[in-house]
């Protein structure tokens, strides 16, 4: 079935990463895939805009089947591969709340990773202000603090939504390893960054590992 | 079973409404709900920060099931009253592709919204510009552009992933209803207004219809 998968993505962004991890737990290795940069503006191209007229990665296709927003790609990979590799959504509606809940959580840890990490790309240099730099930094770390919270409470060695790796961790642990790969101050999210050795090293992680882009990130001064 | 669910929620929200659409679909009139300001901070207040610690609405609780994130909430209100009301996740994968896909695709339209109709609320004063909101503008016209064509190609009578009423219009009514709300010009999404005319009557939407907030947000001027 792997061989019926394209994906186009690009290095230094979460949400193909996420794909990319959904692909391995469901046990699609060796699909077809394409990494496009975006410092080129490879995500414009023909072969993806006919697939995605948002021009965006991830893109994805599956058979006749174009899925690219990245929650929705993972939900169809656990849904259309439901008892292949490992089972992402639990059947339990009450268990399935927690995972829900964490992996849209991720969205707004995302969108507050971004105002920050990429503040200067996303904002023109005449239309930065200190001032907004400071808050979205401030309301960051609290965002981390609350997520440092959330593995507190759960206690060691557990997952985002339990003692199971779920499609929480599949969405969210990109952001996590991003926090990582900029130098995010250990002492801003310890608990995370125990979360993320505890974590780095599963197969669909390594496998699926970006490699460094062009870009100059860093969360060293946060 | 409505009887064991509470919701605080805030007017003017599309994250409420949407929840509440869900609710009244999957037949749990009644449920038990407490209507909050946001303009004097109600959302932070104790009873909503005990079990929310973001201190937003929507809040629900089901049991002894909290579950906040308003895409969280709809999914596991879908999940556990799986067989009660309207179905609204399909059960063939193939047909989930396209619902996940536009209900995903909302957060990136909801996200323009804000950005242009909640600008002078998001932004401090000092640092607002007039290229930054012109530039929302743009891009909130394109992503409407784009939504106006995903109905176009879906044919007339169309909801937004199919012949069904599904949770992609669960989710995004909402958006489309303020569009409506705040006088968005009728030419720049001529289709979005047709799909809100005929969704607005259906039952689950009338009855949750929330009333106007103080705030003096428009779009008259997009």
């Amino acid at each position: 079935m792997a061989k019926d998968i394209m994906l186009y993505w690009g290095s230094d962004s979460p949400p193909c990463w996420r794909v990319m991890i959904a692909l391995e737990e469901k046990q699609l290795h060796g699909y077809n895939n394409k990494l496009l940069s975006f410092d080129k503006q490879e995500h414009k191209c023909a072969e993806v805009m006919k697939l995605n007229p948002r021009g965006q990665l991830p893109t994805m296709k599956h058979g006749d089947t174009i899925v690219n927003e990245s929650f929705a790609a993972c939900m169809y990979l656990e849904s259309k591969f439901k008892s292949q590799g490992t089972r992402l959504i639990p059947d339990d509606p009450t268990e399935q709340a927690l995972v829900y809940q964490r992996m849209f959580e991720t969205n707004t840890l995302q969108q507050k990773f971004y105002e920050v990490a990429y503040y200067g790309w996303l904002v023109p240099e005449e239309e930065r202000h200190e001032s907004a730099l400071n808050r979205n930094k401030e309301n960051f770390i609290a965002e981390l603090k609350l997520w440092n919270g959330y593995l507190e409470k759960m206690g060691k060695g557990s997952y985002l939504a339990g003692k199971n790796f779920t499609m929480a961790d599949v969405v969210c642990f990109p952001i996590i390893g991003f926090l990582q790969r900029l130098g995010c101050p250990k002492d801003k999210c310890p608990r995370l960054m125990e979360y993320f050795e505890m974590v780095k090293d599963r197969p669909s992680i390594k496998a699926s590992w970006p490699p460094k882009s062009e870009g100059e990130y860093t969360l060293k001064d946060l």
